[in-house]
């Protein structure tokens, strides 16, 4: 780290990022993986990335447009148009985050238009009279007859019509869901028009409250896969359901109860009752898709690995016990093929790589690596098993990117510093500190590009002693790298970065990398072909480019090449709630984007071996 | 009846008809309303209507042409061909019975083109394999292009595809219903393939069991509605619903409990197997149309008698508790306005009334009387409550017609000349018998055109003394005519025609020629605008023509304009379960058929007054 660089902390976030001086706020804040509202892209001329600095120095030039002198002194300014000159501390308001929407102005490129599936009208229908003695469904027929064809009703829903009718002096509010009437309802509740997007990871469940009629995003709710005490990654998770009595039950309804879970949480924070809520989306891989409909996933697991279904499917939400309006419905977004399902569908429609005409290259990084290449003409993609080492399993003291977790290491001349989440005592290390402390481990030495973590004897003279120290054999963990002593732990004993940590990221990297290889033999291009790699998923939102590159889990490509997308999976989910023209796009996209079975391809563990081992440089 | 006549009686139904010298068989099996076989209309150049004379002198000339003369002279001979001589007993052979399907040469005039909206299909799908990867569903879904684009399947069928498909070795039977995919069976079951068509009348429920890859009618089953119980009429039935607590849900149970037994008796009857029944057709009036979909039809039986639905629904059988194939379907047919429902579509679907340049006047008659009136470019309806009293009802000693019921009374210059079904001792009267025993003493003078039973003292003198005796004023029943002595009923008493019966028969006879009137005043013609009276349902089939015009309740046309239609309604059922086309007529019929309400007709009360009286000859 030769280059001085200011480190800047987003409050009320608490992420940390490190600039080079007189880098600009929205540039930084935008490194850090945050979404900050802008129409413009940084050009100072929409007036949106407002934010408040709170310690250290700037300058800025062009905020006065906008804001006021008076606030500007007291450190309110435009991201955009603000220069760091030292270590900062900003807050970002509530009013100028984004959140995924950003994808809206810098993934998709173009505006999605409000047309969802779900359609509330409020109807004052003729009152009948001897003269017209049309039926009472004609009657609300008639008065839809400018937005749907003689839309069908279920007969239970239909029950409650005649009364509705005449306690609501013929004014009543029906609930359109395509060419259904899902729900009929007295007086005018048409404004309260709700949906909920859920992103089904292997690992985390994500749910978005959306107002059906705006567009805009309520709440946001998390959870923790809880088919995860069953297995951490797909395999486990279809080796659970083929193994144990009702194991397939099992895993649907736990993943079922999550998603009500998620639901109840959502309409508590977007205070809204639920019965308002009349559709839900779903995406995730193929395996989540068919755990959550029930459907046996092990054809899937074995050869030829073939899923039950790929396309969407259509059906009452009450039918997988979810509970949301009693007509509500649920649909749930298609697939590819194999493992690669409806989170790479959503990440496809959310980047808009199926228009593309440049070739682009999206990777999605959970549990499973979900990996797409081309552009409008062709599009293949793979999956391939990164193992949750990304996601703090399966790594010594790895936990979750949440409160102590260590997200960021330095080594530079000093010493090793740490920074956590919160800034709390470390308790352990999440996926960004896992790839840091290793790429900074490969740049002083004490990992070697094989993979191999030198011991303290082997260490070369020049190297300091705060580095050598920190080198042990542990006597339960083996080889291992002190990255947090226990004095300073939150727990009490070492935080330490094994040789078999090490061992488990080049299994996950390289398969992610092999998976990049035969994608690009397919298309048969080259790395310079490749305009612009896509990251998505939590995790990639985090990852920094750098590092990621130092240790190959991303091709060694210019890292202004390389752009954080958010959840796009998720934000792919939204889209098709939003807009049944996205849903039809997404069903292009599933039936076009090629497949490619990695255990079929001859080259694979040749290209997964080579791909394993770390860059030299 | 100075002419003489022959009694023929049909076996095994036990049915008998006067007919005279030289009637040809084919005639008088025609009369008696039952349903022979017959390309070619009797011209003896299809060789169809084969029948077995057990006793009787006949002249047969042109049967050799298609049976053995051994056969012959044991009495097998085409009805066509044969003249009758004497009293006879004549036997038709299931073989040469058309039960209903008659209407498709008669009544429709067209051949009806086998669609039915359920197909099965047997596939023999590609095993997958590495290059061919396609899920079970896209699978499947290759396999039925050329048939159906992408059908939907609800995913609790879907859950069922992968082990199907693997254990049938990829050889699997689709049962497709539109474009769902409503079952999927191990290997080759595409034979197996049926429908239940289900005429809900207000005191009778008829069900057809059909053959959907064949059109074939498997089997009938009729039952009493339980609903009768409950009143024995539509209005009655509303207000049960209306003022007892779960009224609604009593009538709806009754008539799914009544259905499921008709269903379970077709199954015994046809030997099949439930399971394989994939849809089930409802016809009926409005309020049984309401009472089986548990609509409240409240509304209906109020100022200004509106339905909840007039259009046809489609629906999961399960959904109403019926019980057939687990996701098969139930269509109830769509109605027309008011009390005029689905079985009048019924009536017009199978009549061809819809399509017809000439105009015609159909009449169901049952508890309610449904009329029609018109062609092609306009028809009119409308509903007479003509009440139970020719299904037996109301009448002091009526019946249904089964077993001992007088269905035929006679009364010339010998004595009163009785007839019962089943050649049993009488025990009550039917609805034939009724108008007979009516007719009869309306010709003999014993009731006068306004109704008026005479007492034994007014009757003129010269009068025979066995019509005098049987006058009687009844210490119960009051003024009254003795049908059948004591000594010779079965149940050892006298049984009587009422004046109150003659009242009753009035007030149903008078509402159906009064409904008559309007519809003719509504199209603005006259009696001999109407080219044919077509007449339907059970009861209609039975009825003398002569004696219904003698007593009012047909309009006073020439006889030979007077067809029977058998039970149309039904017919109509039967027509949507085996044709989609026949939907779509029905649907346009439910559409453009106008409705008269009779009570908004400012004339109906006058011409319901005038329309009680019998015509004076």
């Amino acid at each position: 780290m030769g280059e001085k660089k200011f480190r800047v902390t987003i409050e009320p976030d608490g992420r940390s990022v490190y600039v080079l001086p007189d880098t600009t706020l929205y540039e930084a804040v935008h490194e850090a993986g945050i979404v900050i509202k802008s129409d413009c892209g940084g050009m100072g001329v929409c007036g949106k990335c407002k934010v408040n600095i709170v310690k250290g120095n700037y300058e800025q030039k062009g905020s006065e447009r906008f804001i006021s002198e008076e606030d500007i002194k007291k450190g309110h300014v435009l991201a955009c148009r603000t220069k760091i000159l030292s270590d900062m501390v900003v807050e970002i308001p509530i009013s100028s985050r984004l959140y995924e929407q950003k994808i809206l102005t810098e993934g998709l490129k173009r505006e999605l238009k409000l047309a969802p599936n779900v359609k509330k009208v409020y109807l004052k229908v003729d009152e009948p009279t001897l003269e017209d003695q049309r039926s009472d469904l004609d009657r609300v027929w008639d008065g839809l007859k400018n937005i749907a064809n003689k839309p069908k009703v279920a007969v239970d829903v239909l029950r409650r019509l005649p009364d509705k009718l005449r306690k609501g002096k013929f004014g009543i509010t029906i609930v359109l869901n395509e060419n259904d009437i899902i729900g009929i309802e007295r007086d005018d509740k048409s404004d309260k028009n709700y949906g909920v997007a859920i992103d089904i990871g292997t690992t985390t469940v994500v749910g978005y409250l959306m107002n059906l009629n705006t567009g805009e995003q309520l709440a946001v709710a998390a959870r923790t896969n809880p088919q995860t005490s069953f297995g951490d990654d797909v395999i486990s998770r279809i080796h659970y359901a083929n193994t144990n009595k009702d194991g397939l039950e099992t895993l649907s309804e736990r993943i079922v109860t999550c998603l009500n879970d998620i639901i109840d949480e959502l309409c508590d924070k977007g205070g809204i009752e639920k019965k308002f809520i009349y559709e839900i989306t779903t995406t995730g891989n193929s395996t989540m898709n068919h755990l959550l409909l029930r459907l046996n996933p092990k054809y899937l697991s074995q050869y030829p690995y073939v899923t039950v279904l790929r396309s969407s499917i259509d059906m009452r939400a009450e039918d997988l016990d979810i509970h949301i309006n009693k007509y509500g419905k649920l649909y749930a977004m298609p697939n590819i093929a194999g493992f690669v399902g409806g989170d790479t569908v959503g990440v496809i429609l959310a980047t808009d790589l199926h228009k593309s005409k440049d070739i682009k290259f999206a990777i999605d990084i959970g549990t499973n690596g979900e990996l797409v290449m081309g552009n409008k003409d062709r599009l293949v993609s793979c999956s391939t098993a990164a193992g949750p080492a990304f996601e703090g399993a399966r790594i010594t003291f790895g936990m979750r990117a949440s409160d102590g977790a260590i997200e960021k290491v330095v080594i530079d001349d000093k010493g090793v510093h740490i920074n956590t989440i919160g800034n709390a005592k470390a308790s352990g290390i999440c996926g960004t500190g896992l790839i840091d402390s290793i790429a900074e481990l490969l740049k002083v030495g004490v990992i070697l590009p094989s993979g191999r973590m030198m011991k303290r004897e082997e260490l070369p003279e020049d190297k300091p002693d705060f580095i050598r120290e920190r080198l042990i054999i542990h006597e339960k963990h083996g080889v291992a790298f002190i990255l947090v002593p226990k004095s300073e732990s939150k727990t009490g004993e070492d935080i330490l970065l094994t040789q078999k940590d090490v061992r488990e990221t080049q299994l996950a990297k390289g398969a992610i990398l092999a998976g990049y290889e035969i994608l690009k033999n397919s298309l048969g291009i080259k790395d310079e072909d490749i305009t612009e790699v896509l990251l998505a998923g939590a995790f990639g939102n985090y990852i920094r480019r750098d590092q990621a590159i130092r240790i190959g889990l991303l091709p060694k490509l210019p890292k202004d090449k390389i752009r954080f997308v958010g959840n796009a999976a998720g934000f792919g989910a939204k889209m098709v709630l939003l807009s049944k023209d996205m849903r039809r796009e997404a069903c292009e996209i599933s039936e076009n984007t090629e497949y490619v079975e990695l255990a079929v391809k001859k080259d694979f563990q040749e290209i997964f071996v080579n791909s394993m081992g770390f860059p030299e440089k």
